[in-house]
């Protein structure tokens, strides 16, 4: 199988113009197949207030209401989106973006209400990446929102890890698929006070170790175990890394 | 040559719930080859004064500084956009939501600044249809916002009548195209104060007659000299109706 590599970049990057072009660029150099996820939360968050509409969390997730459906729709779908495609078009790369409604590509069920209603939320229960798998390979490059549909008529909010996360298991059926994570480290770190201490690579036997021994804690910890579930789902293999070096192959390779 | 009809509605229509609902229902019920134009003028409006952004008119034409860009990017490409296609997936459309910079769709130029600086318009140059012709034969349907982009990283504000036509003229290389113009009379009427009096069918030398007439007057002129001209390049045919009619073949056909 061609290898592929779905990058996630988290909304910060993509929000500001100076982070923006060089991810853009980085991006646009990478060879082969390739596919973009991003967020905006930022933004989101920016015109819900400009528009006096209130921004609730709940554990670090947005309650999403009607109203900040229409936002985030607006916001990831529309500004986000169509900036990054825009953007690569002017790099010569062929982007498309794509929320799950388009081609029905990823359908959700709106999450149901247990302790927390947290609105117009979609958890992903079916991906149709056979179009997307043969637009890649007449080499068109995806850029997905973390948007979702019902397939009832609504759009709903989705994380957009669990977007990159289950493009790269539906795509790994037509590709050797690495999954690439984007956050503010530059990998998964040793000593959590020491930004160059990158954990090269992590096998399922380190991975158990580094978390007995208190290496690997707190947020990584589920982090890990989604890659994991990638990986059992067909994902080769899940780089955590940051944006600023998607073009070096740094960062910690999880297999 | 197969058969493809192509819809421009304009905002209104789509952006009130109960029109958009009938509207979608009507188009679903179409059979064959097709794509929807939209666009959603009220909606970008409504959001601008929202949030305090002044909107700027000359002849009918919105001027588009940075922040309207914005608006409409978001309304068009997002809101409006993803609205339609999750209201067409749920009855079982397969559609994909496009603006000109997806796939490098629709290349356009900003307006050169004469006596109007139209701001952030882009005046289109290039039309690249042939993978969306691939899309549609495998089923999928286009649902194109009224965004283009300049291949320079910008997103531009284009008029959907444009988009509708620059597009049925590039798809009509590849399908024996109708173009169905739907706005707010039943069709080009022989009295402007009956609605129920529609010209069934005009070709050319019945055009210029009703023009010498009198008859045919107004902006209604250059919007057949504009079908005349997407026929010129190829189009089969135009029709000039309500968006309530779009399924019983009513309205002006023009050819």
């Amino acid at each position: 199988m061609e290898k592929l590599v779905l990058i996630k970049v988290g909304g910060k990057i993509v929000e500001e113009e100076e982070t923006l072009r060089r991810l853009l660029s980085d991006f646009a150099a990478i060879e082969g197949y390739k596919v973009l996820v991003h967020g905006g939360g930022r933004s989101a968050t920016k015109l819900a207030a400009q528009l006096g509409i209130e921004c609730k969390m709940v554990n670090g997730r947005r309650i999403t209401d009607a109203e900040t459906l229409k936002v985030v729709t607006m916001v990831y779908g529309g500004l986000v989106n169509k900036n990054i495609v825009a953007g690569l078009q002017a790099l010569g790369v062929n982007a498309l973006g794509l929320t799950g409604a388009d081609m029905n590509l990823m359908r959700s069920d709106k999450r149901p209400v247990k302790e927390v209603d947290y609105g117009f939320v979609g958890d992903v229960k079916e991906v149709n990446a056979d179009l997307l798998a043969t637009l890649i390979h007449q080499g068109i490059v995806p850029v997905l929102a973390p948007l979702t549909h019902d397939k009832q008529g609504h759009m709903l909010n989705t994380n957009a890890d669990t977007i990159a996360g289950e493009a790269a298991k539906a795509l790994a059926r037509h590709f050797e698929v690495t999954l690439m994570f984007c956050f503010e480290k530059k990998g998964v770190l040793r000593d959590e006070r020491d930004d160059e201490s990158v954990i090269p690579e992590i096998d399922r036997s380190a991975f158990k170790e580094y978390v007995e021994q208190g290496i690997i804690q707190g947020g990584m910890i589920p982090k890990l175990e989604n890659a994991y579930q990638a990986i059992d789902a067909g994902v080769k293999q899940v780089i955590i890394t940051q944006a600023t070096e998607i073009h070096q192959g740094k960062g910690t390779r999880v297999f």
